[in-house]
């Protein structure tokens, strides 16, 4: 692997004059929400994070408004439920596009509410603009306690890879908008009631909003490990999204590999703690899907057809901050970064 | 005071169909930022906020980018102010235009680092996109602890008023800007310092982003009440503030009008609590003015070259509501909001 992705480099660029604050325990990149000490406890944490959706818009993905509502308010949400963190509720700053229709303001606030109440929330307050585009930032605010907290760190070698739930929803979603198939429906629902069960017990967590290859690419880098999956990880696929990518001639495994998520959790548990865990997350009717094993090679290898391959994590990732539209060349390129592992 | 300005139908239309959250303290337009139980404790709140920087992109106000940076984290930290909270942190989400200088990049991250560092803070963490457009968006994050935590609702007549600061400053920069008089310069520094001796001494208090006389419309509304400024209410303004509307030909109490404030903070305070204040506010070097006096009769009352005049506060803020960038049919329309009190 390169010293690091674009997107790391980039961030790092921005933010290398600013200094971090002695209450915050999660440094740079390394936490899915900032996790702040609550002042005056011992073991109780403030978990923060925001996510302005500006591309999905301008692409037209989500051009549906109950969908632009639902997703501001659920890529927020994942972020919480990857540090195992209990909502406290969200902030939400739109910007209106002038003349945009009471309508489509009506149901962007349903997908708004629809999507706090999946997740036992409450919107808590805003800012309202109108200007000559379109904009929703949300800020997911919730509270963890926990004497280690959950972050993307922590992994080792050996634990076990486990998703929370089907493969591939999100990416089915993105390849059937641009490729003019039939619309595939995605409304997901952040995995805040599986991820209160992971502090103590998983090692490390983030969520899959990018995408699980470039998930795991993450984990990868801060832990200083690799990842092989299961021979058998197509049963963690979402038949409906597997089909889509039957449909339009690709293999399955290019629906981890593609930059729009399933907002699943992707998560390693100590060998140890794995019986425990499972029986936990049985008690809440709860089926996580084992994925692979972190291993001390670094790397991420994923049968194809039977035969291991070595997976350039790193290009994709770069594919998806170089995307600009060219949809055959991206998929093209994804395609590439897979060769038979030596 | 027909029944509410424009700008609170809208936010309560928006949000009319939102559940509250049962930990919330405060209502809807009730509190500058809003305030969260935090869970297990007795008396400490989160205090949370949120806000877009759009129209200052739009009509060039914040031009500036170290400017632009500096307001987008003073706008919201004076917001934490004025419920009494000490800063935890910032989150910010960039939105980058395309082709943007490396240089305005950094110019504005100096001005968000400077803003932090100005109040003892720091940014936590946050969320970068590129499009065609510019957009910051920050959201502010602190604690306070406080049996009753300090809200914009609680003033009672009787209650003395004041402000944290010099009057004007805000106004007297957007001023000169839209007129191209020379320009005023302005870096705000939010009342953390000062706010956070009024919990348990104030009896309400709200920033003045919106401008003195439109925040105590707000007051009045959500109180009850009125509010009669003192005789020499003009020895609060800024010196530099006064000479740029005096130098634009106009009355110095439309430094209070218009729509551009200089966030200081507008608080009132008990008469049997200002001794004890005062002395509290001494100990810090912080030296209030006071303004004048909340009123049993609603309105605002401003004595206006020694004649009391009435202040339609109403017309002030739908003024800014509607403000599409005549500059001179705005001004216009504050000079007509003062009327000799019968």
């Amino acid at each position: 692997m390169n010293p690091d992705v674009l997107e790391n480099v980039m961030l790092r660029s921005l933010t290398s004059g600013l200094a971090r604050s002695p209450f915050q325990h999660n440094g740079l990149l390394e936490s899915d929400a900032e996790l702040i000490r609550v002042p005056g406890t011992p073991d109780l944490w403030l978990a923060a994070t925001t996510d302005a959706v500006v591309e999905e818009i301008r692409t037209g993905l989500y051009a549906d408004p109950r969908l632009l509502g639902w997703m501001a308010v659920m890529v927020n949400l994942s972020d919480l439920a990857a540090v195992g963190a209990t909502p406290a509720g969200i902030l939400i700053a739109e910007t209106l596009k002038r003349g945009m229709s009471e309508k489509t303001v009506q149901e962007m606030q349903h997908g708004i509410d629809d999507a706090v109440r999946a997740c036992g929330t409450y919107v808590l307050g805003g800012d309202t603009s109108i200007a000559d585009h379109q904009q929703m930032c949300a800020t997911a605010l919730g509270f963890v306690r926990a004497h280690q907290p959950l972050t993307r760190r922590g992994s080792s070698a050996g634990d076990i890879l486990y998703l929370s739930g089907p493969a591939g929803t999100g990416n089915a979603f993105a390849l059937a908008h641009f490729t003019h198939a039939a619309p595939f429906l995605f409304f997901p629902v952040a995995r805040v009631r599986e991820g209160v069960l992971l502090p103590g017990r998983a090692s490390a967590c983030m969520d899959t909003s990018d995408g699980l290859l470039a998930t795991l690419d993450q984990l990868c880098r801060l832990n200083g490990i690799g990842f092989e999956l299961d021979s058998d990880w197509e049963k963690a696929l979402d038949k409906a999204s597997h089909a889509v990518f039957l449909g339009a001639g690709l293999p399955s495994w290019i629906s981890l590999a593609g930059q729009h998520g399933e907002f699943e959790l992707a998560f390693t548990i100590p060998p140890a703690c794995e019986a425990g865990f499972l029986k936990q997350a049985a008690g809440i009717g709860w089926e996580p899907k084992r994925m692979g094993v972190a291993t001390v090679q670094r790397g991420v290898i994923l049968p194809i057809g039977g035969v291991p391959h070595m997976i350039d994590t790193e290009a994709i990732r770069d594919l998806a901050t170089r995307f600009s539209g060219d949809v055959n060349g991206y998929i093209a390129g994804l395609l590439s970064t897979a060769s038979p592992a030596k």
